[in-house]
Parts: structure tokens; sequence; C-alpha cells
């Protein structure tokens, strides 16, 4: 199988990462659920659940760890959640398709609003995606090092999950390998390594995996070349699902918005997918406001890419080995000192980055923060 | 099967709520959903998809039809939200776990914190069990007629799903008819009769079930009898999960948030399976300062229940045959006259209730509104 092939960069096995069966073996039934064993579903009962970013208390914590943006949301997005604080707003259920930023968004991507599915989150997304598509005993299939829910989703619906080494380039092997997977997930940009996948691979990639869907996840494209995305090309292709967040680029992870594009055809086998109210009022007037602002956007936006840019050769100088980075995160790794006692001591320092270990293959992915927050972090290093 | 007994009161099928097969024939492929029929699950492809009931954008509409409290939400609600919307509580992510609601939710139900799961509505958290609990293939129980959205969540998983009537009292049967099915709702009270099955009945169908689990939804129990709750007998029982929603009692149908009580053990695997932030923060602060006000929310539940006593004999006196309710809304029966004129007709007098047909059985669901809301119903009803 190709996932076993040699990969000069990262290395084929993740933590977590790799092809595994994923529906249990009876030896699993009984433990870890009291006297639930006989009725949990062996796949749920199996796994451990995916684990997020450490969210610690102490406000004097510099977070570097779960890509947040720096930067508070659009002026708009308080104003529009005053508005709709209203009793009536509250006490009623919310649109449950969200037609408002159906046609906020459809305006800003130059979309038609029907090609447009809201999520709390793109986890709830990327959720509705797996049980449309993913029957158990299925295949969801993705690159690694990449995001590692799409293994959690994977053992949820009791499907098998299998990946596909990235090259040295962080560039997708040519033929893709996995054939039938009912569902092919490819972080574009890829996290944690901020890269971006050639468009003539990717749509390569598109064309091998039909008739079943590639989703491009683009929860960090906003970060990238405005032309990079894939939100076009949907109107163009059965088999191609975009998915978005507002929780990196636009500052909302606390309010939870995420959306897909694609076909109207498929948004409407989704739509069955998601329960009916997915989005509350509150998070749907913020994203409307919040994507409606492109000009606060445009300028967050290239804060946190000239942030981005002065830390890359800044950590290099410190000795790091820094991929060039499309998101709002830089993966840094060295061959000279081992990293985990790096991420450690940062902590006991009050500066929290994410520490990730795809099965010996490791590195520190860290958030672009504030200027004064990347002062400190750098100041810190550099005293280690 | 038990499923066609006779009942004297509901008959045994109901508008898509009865016993039949969730996985779609192949004809259903390549149906509905243009090129697509290949890669959508034949169970979604062939499925309807859950119609909630009717949000009519119009402010002047009075809306008994989904059983929205009339009332607003307690002004520490509004204080709560205030207090979360800062740009650090907008931008970071939320707790994924809800412990600061978890705690306060546990103080007034007297249950310990671990007991408690959040969710993103109680849909969100039905959608966990179903997930948790029933493998594809396997089957879903309730009675009927009941809430029909525990079909759709059947036949989403690619579950069976099967129907046991309530007797003429709006009992279930004994025996439990229905063996081996992984999971059993039972909303109680039920929608849309607002009745509730005795205790000493409940509890010989848990037993019946095991070790699969019962799901009691309590989604209406605040309007009910203090002491009819199962949130107590959790800690006992290793297959009892009850549900709630703050939608109802507490006004906050606006901001999605449900959530289970079961035994840590259970919560446990559930979740494994909830995405990890499936509550945002100003939810979690609404919904917290909610149930933390108990002196407002007995002041709205016994008004909600003194119109309800008052909308019974009235609505009796006019013809219907309505069902003793102990839920925000009243099923209303006639045999004279068709009930569906009279729903379009108070439609185009701009009310709006719930018409609902189990395959014949039909009936108006009308939930209990402001006194003056009511008290236009009941001048309309008059006037037909």
């Amino acid at each position: 199988m190709s996932t076993t092939n040699p990969s000069p960069t990262p290395p084929p096995r993740g933590e977590g990462l790799q092809t595994n069966p994923t529906l249990a073996p009876p030896s699993f039934l009984g433990k870890g659920a009291g006297g639930l064993g006989s009725s949990v579903r062996p796949n749920v009962l199996a796994m451990k659940g995916y684990a997020p970013g450490e969210q610690l208390n102490d406000p004097e914590i510099i977070k570097l760890n779960t890509n947040e943006n720096p930067y508070p949301p659009s002026p708009r997005v308080f104003e529009a959640i005053q508005a709709t604080l209203t009793s009536n707003k509250l006490r009623k259920y919310p649109e449950p398709l969200g037609d408002t930023f159906r046609r906020a968004a459809g305006k800003v991507l130059g979309v038609d609003p029907d090609c447009i599915l809201i999520g709390n989150g793109s986890d709830d997304i990327l959720t509705i995606l797996t049980r449309t598509f993913v029957p158990e005993g299925g295949l969801i299939a993705s690159p690694t090092p990449s995001y590692i829910l799409y293994k959690s989703l994977a053992e949820i619906q009791g499907a098998r999950f299998q990946t596909v080494p990235f090259d040295e380039n962080w560039h997708l092997p040519q033929p893709w390998p996995i054939k039938g997977a009912n569902l092919t997930f490819i972080p574009n940009p890829n996290s944690p390594s901020g890269t971006m996948v050639p468009k003539v691979l990717m749509e390569l990639v598109r064309a091998q995996v039909a008739p079943y869907p590639l989703v491009i996840d683009e929860a960090y494209i906003d970060f990238a070349d405005d032309r990079a995305s894939w939100v076009q090309t949907v109107k163009h292709c059965d088999n191609l699902i975009v998915t978005r967040t507002l929780s990196k680029s636009y500052s909302l992870a606390g309010i939870r918005f995420g959306f897909a594009i694609a076909s109207p055809d498929i948004i409407r086998e989704l739509t069955k997918v998601k329960d009916s109210y997915n989005c509350d009022v509150l998070s749907l007037a913020a994203a409307t406001a919040a994507i409606e602002d492109q000009e606060y956007f445009a300028g967050v936006r290239a804060k946190i890419i000239a942030t981005r840019e002065r830390m890359r050769p800044a950590l290099t100088e410190l000795g790091f080995d820094v991929t060039p980075s499309h998101a709002n995160f830089l993966w840094c790794r060295r061959s000279d000192r081992p990293l985990k006692p790096i991420y450690e001591e940062l902590k006991r320092r009050k500066i929290l980055v994410r520490y990730m270990n795809y099965d010996g293959y490791d590195g520190l992915r860290i958030s672009v923060g504030s200027d004064a927050e990347i002062d400190k972090l750098l100041a810190e290093l550099k005293s280690l």
C-alpha cells in the first residue's frame, strides 16, 4: 500500500495518523465504559477521542497553539450581536438554513447562495460530510502529516482511515494511490506545514478520486494568495467540496461558524444530514457582519501576513528549520536539539505553542500572534 | 411485529413515523442528486429530510407552532452575554466541555457535573447519542405518535426505525415489544400529546431494553410536575440517559443549547463523539445564566402552566377534544370537522399552529403563548 512508501520529509507513520482498522476487535468490548460494553458501538469504545489544543484559563498566557487570531473581530460583529440581543430573537428558533449569511457570503465569494451550507464551526461541516458520504466500513483518505481530526471522524463513523505521505515538497504523489475512498480530505493550506498543493496536482487528485468527493479544507486559505482558493471551481465539478471557517481569519473561534461550498445538488444532500437549527441567532449575526466587512478583514489579514513573514527569518536565525507558510502559523523543526523540551520551557514561561509528534516526526506549530506576542516569543527563545 | 398492533387512540401507521427499511433500494441511486448517486450514501439519498416547523418572517404572526416560550429569557442572560462580548472571548475557542455550565446545572439538578454533556441544542445531543450507540443497520425504537426527528436520525445513520403505538391512555404497552433496539427514545412529556408515561411503566421499559440505553427526552419536563423527572435516577442506572433543552422553558431556542444527563461512563463515550467545541462562548454564557436564575424560571413556568390550564376548557368549549397536557402545548382533535382547514384559516389570520398528520390520525398541536396571544387565538377560533 502506498501509505508505506518512504518519504524524505514526513515519515509515513504519524501519531494516530496512519492507516489502521477502526472497527475494534471484540477484546475492546466491556472495557473503558463500565457496564456499557455491549451497547456502545465498538468503534467508539475503542477510540481515544480527538484532543483539541490546550485551553489554559490563565489570561497572562500567550496562546500560540491553536491558530486563533490575535486581533479582535470587526467592530461590526459587536454591533450585529447587540442588534440581535432582543427577547424575540433569543426565544425563537433561528433561520434553519442561514439564508442571510448565505446571501452575504455568496456575494463576497462570487458563488450562488444555493452553493453554501452553514455549520456550527467547520468541525460541524466535516462531520456532516462524513455522515453524508461515508458508510460504516467505508474509507476516508487524507495526506499525512495533516489535520488529525479526519481520523477521529473515521473512527466515529466506524470507517477505515488511510493516509498518503506528502513528498519532500509537501506535494501529493502522482497518481494518487488510494482508490475508492468515500471521502478524501486535503487541507489547503495544510496543517501543520502551512504549505499548499499546486493547482495542477490538486486537479489531478480530484479527477482520480471521482466520482467520490474531494474535500479541500480551506480553513487557512485567507492567509494565502488571493487566487489560491478552489471556491470558484465547485460550479464545474460534481465531486469538489470546499470548507471554510470564520475561526481564524475572522477572529471568531468563540462563536463557532464554518461553511461549505459545493454544487447545489451536494448542498441539498448535506442539508438533510445537518441538525435543523445547527447555527444560533448570535453566531449567524456575527458571521454575516464579519464576512460583510471585507475592508476590516483585509487589514487584519495584511498584519498577520506581515508578522508571519518576519517570524520566519527570525526563527531561522534561532536555529529552526521553518517551512514557508501560507497560513497563520509556522511549522518549526530542528535536528540539533529535541523540540519537546523547548515547548515545555516555553509553557513554563507562559507561552503556549503546539508540540506535534507524528510518530517521531515532530515539530512546533507556532501560531502567528500579535507583534508584541511574537517579540516576546523570540526573546524567550533567544534566552533558552 | 408489535408495531402493527391495533391501538384505540393513535393509529399504528403515522406520517413517516412507522417501521420501514431505511437502506434505500438500488433504484434510488443516481436520483435526486445529479451525478452524485454513486457517492452519497443510499440511506441519505433516499431520505426526505426532517422538516422543522414553519418559521415565517412576518413579525405580526402569532407563532404557536414550535413550542417557543412567549416570555423573554431571564434578564441575567442578557447581562451574561454582554459580559462575554469581548474581543478575547470571541476570538478564542470556547471551553470544550462547558465546565462552568456543568457546575451550574449540576447544582440546580442535584447531579454531579461529570454526569452532564453539553450540546448545541438537544438535537445535537440526540445526534451524538445515535452515533455513539447505533451502528449502520442497527435499530432505533420509539413510541408513536411522537417526535418525528427520531426517524430522521435513524435514516441518517443508515439504521432501521421501529415504533410502538401508545395505548388509549398514552401509556406504553407491557411488555415493551421491541427487543434489541440499540437506542430507545421516549419523550416524556410526549409530543404531540403532552402526556407522561407513569413511572412504574417507564421503569419496566428501561429494565426490558437493558443493556441497551433508554433515552428519556425531557424537552418539556419543566412544564410537568416537579417530581416527574428521571434525572435523579441516572446515578443508579447504567442504561438510562435523560436529555434536556433550554429552548422551551428557558426561552432560549435562538441560542441552541441542550444537555444530557447520564452516568459518567456514558458521558465519557459521548464526549468522544461530540465536536470538540460544539457550544459557543455566547450560548454557554447564556445557558449558564439562565439555569442559575431559578427564581425567574419559576415565574415563567407558573405563567405558562396557568395559561395552559385555562386553554384546555376554553378549547373544549369550542368543540375540540383536548388531551390533558404536562407540556407547553395542547394536542387538539375533533371528529365533527376536518382540522387542516382550521389550521389554514388560522394561518390566513396570522396565527400559526402545527397541523400534524400521522397517516390519518391528525390534530392541531397548539403551543401555550402569552395570555394576549391565546385570547386572540380563542377569539379567532370562535369566529370560524
